[in-house]
């Protein structure tokens, strides 16, 4: 069975199409500097069979990249199922789900939760609907990896009817993500996941952080939207709602711009005042920036936190695991992390700390060490395919 | 030197008269129910040479209350100084000040910053003031034990004109508790603070964790306001910041408005559905109320991301401490927090912790744990008459 997957980012549309259950890619490519302004965006594809394309192409919005991808792919292709990514599944959407009508009508009624990534995955499923009506079309929800999480982490402590009338909850993000690598760490280690407490954390523009305990999901850092928990590129992370709401109102801003500019104008990029990219950061701090220097120490600073906060809930762990551009690149942030944790049974392995980098999988702690800590290049779109092959093949 | 000290809560105050630095108690005395009603508060007073007072007051407010309080010590008493708890000294009062008009004015700038507690403090202030103008006044505040807190802690990871222009950062709470039992923490286990690392849990109404490195605050939980951090009696603690602002726009409310609902109407007492006071919610889990079990479910897992974040960020520690009326007086709390962390070095002694409550102060960890578990009464009181007499005999 082949599979086709979009995942689409805010400005960017990855797709690539694999042959079900080998996972042999087929296929693979990439729209970036989506609607950054005529022929600013770029088209990569490879495939087996033709010569690569890397070239300038015109691309305004998402409905564009897909049509795009789909010609760069090309008639001849067989393509039995679509798997998306979509960034919010609300509390209605536990799982991968085959999308029809109803479910597009459900997903419309989500935007709020998700106003900036919703849409985007909305419009990649529409062009793909209308272009091939019979094929069918799975969404992978981010959020729906955390579903199995216990109402202690999912519920915040306030008024139970903003949940009821509001849909306000922990749902966590990054799901593929963090699902990709618990499954691949547990390989690793030679265990099973029913077997195995982990701590993953997924560190690229966006970074979350999710306990994982013995089959399930115990707790993750992203809340009620991808905002809260750890410090990202340009989000603040967690921060003192009454702060926020007492900005607001001396600033004479709404709630929502508040929001936005934690969003966008806040974490490293704030800090530091360089960057939101952690390798400009880092080469910043390199020469001697103090600000540079400090955002990367607030970084550090909150992932140890998170990292120590997950480890006593699970009371104990046998790995944590990086992952994602900052997770799988950044030996040096790595080692700061780690360093000091001796107490806990975690012992970095300068070494192959550095070795480890890029597409490299593996431990980064000494062999004695009673906790691991993995390195495992993430891949979203193997997962969304694994899912919705799943789905697919479950219901044919 | 006669020192009386001044700390009022939101609808209490509590007054102490010590020779210092003897720290010889001469008399204590608490208002209780102020604003609750015509003679529905009540008197509590009791010293050496006279009879002890419990009686039913007309008490409307703080200045009322300062009154009644005065009134009970009589006029023969010998007071050199006064010191006062003051909630928040924004970034301005970093330590103990002696109060004059140019400080009352400054403090009457921070209002909005704590705009339930700053006033009481300062009704407090003016009143003493006025009946005794040539007595030295000082303000002992919330803030100023974590005024050694690093930048990496105290910083948010938002725009820089935040901080300069509103002041936004982390202050943290409850410091003289926090001091307090560090102090009492190094004496206990025969070190200095200078060589001491620490996570100080203060467990009351309000709720707080500081994690403290050889000498200095390296982290604390509370942030801008008393609002941020882990659950408590009415206070959500950490919330999703766009949840908030979502939250507001959907029900039609200002953002301090949804502030207030997690100030006062969130918590124990709206998970629990029973109360805001933890004895009460213990008690309906007792009896299989699910709600109520939940409630505690959630105030324990977050206790035990917070000792986890502040052991990782230090690196270690030799000690974690509980102090407050749930800290002093909830040893099945303190049992599930600190379950299954054998691995971390931390091993409960159940028998001990049963028999550590009320006044009682000692380890409840097996002797040969190598990271002890401390319950200290915390006596702020005394924290802030130290203070006080440091100040004013320094200024002598």
């Amino acid at each position: 069975m082949n599979i086709l997957v979009f995942n689409s980012g805010s400005s960017s549309l990855k797709f690539r199409l694999l042959a079900m259950p080998a996972e042999e890619v087929l296929a693979r490519g990439l729209v970036e500097a989506i609607g950054r302004g005529e022929n600013a965006a770029r088209l990569i594809f490879e495939d087996a069979g033709r010569r690569p394309v890397n070239e300038a192409v015109d691309c305004p919005d998402h409905r564009t990249a897909v049509r795009l991808s789909l010609a760069a792919l090309g008639d001849d292709r067989v393509v039995d199922a679509v798997g998306h990514r979509v960034v919010h599944g609300g509390d209605q959407f536990m799982g991968p789900t085959l999308v029809d009508d109803a479910v597009m009508t459900s997903l419309r009624g989500l935007i709020e939760l998700a106003p900036l990534h919703l849409p985007i995955n909305l419009a990649c499923l529409e062009v793909c609907r209308n272009v091939s009506p019979g094929l069918p079309q799975a969404a992978v929800f981010d959020t729906s990896w955390h579903a199995s999480m216990p109402p202690k982490a999912y519920l915040y402590p306030v008024p139970p009817q903003w949940l009821e009338n509001y849909g306000v909850r922990r749902y966590g993000f990054h799901g593929s993500s963090h699902r990709f690598v618990t499954r691949a760490a547990a390989e690793m280690l030679g265990r099973s996941t029913a077997d195995l407490r982990l701590v993953t954390l997924h560190l690229g523009n966006g970074c979350s952080a999710t306990a994982f305990d013995r089959g399930r999901v115990l707790d993750t850092s992203m809340g009620f939207t991808p905002l809260e928990g750890l410090m990202m590129g340009t989000r603040s992370g967690d921060f003192d709602p009454a702060a926020a709401a007492y900005l607001a109102k001396k600033m004479g801003l709404t709630g929502d711009q508040v929001v936005e500019a934690l969003n966008r104008d806040s974490g490293l990029l704030a800090v530091s005042g360089v960057s939101h990219d952690l390798r400009t950061v880092l080469a910043a701090r390199a020469k001697g920036d103090q600000r540079a220097a400090l955002a990367v120490a607030m970084f550090v600073h909150r992932l140890r936190k998170i990292i120590g906060a997950y480890m006593f809930a699970l009371g104990g762990a046998e790995a944590l695991v990086f992952t994602g551009g900052i997770g799988q690149n950044a030996p040096v942030i790595r080692a700061e992390v780690l360093s000091d944790l001796t107490p806990f049974g975690i012992r970095l392995d300068p070494d192959r700390n550095d070795a480890v980098v890029g597409e490299r999988a593996g431990p980064i702690t000494r062999p004695q060490s009673p906790v691991a800590a993995l390195v495992i290049p993430t891949d979203e779109e193997l997962m969304i395919a694994r899912e919705t092959h799943e789905l697919v093949a479950g219901h044919a």
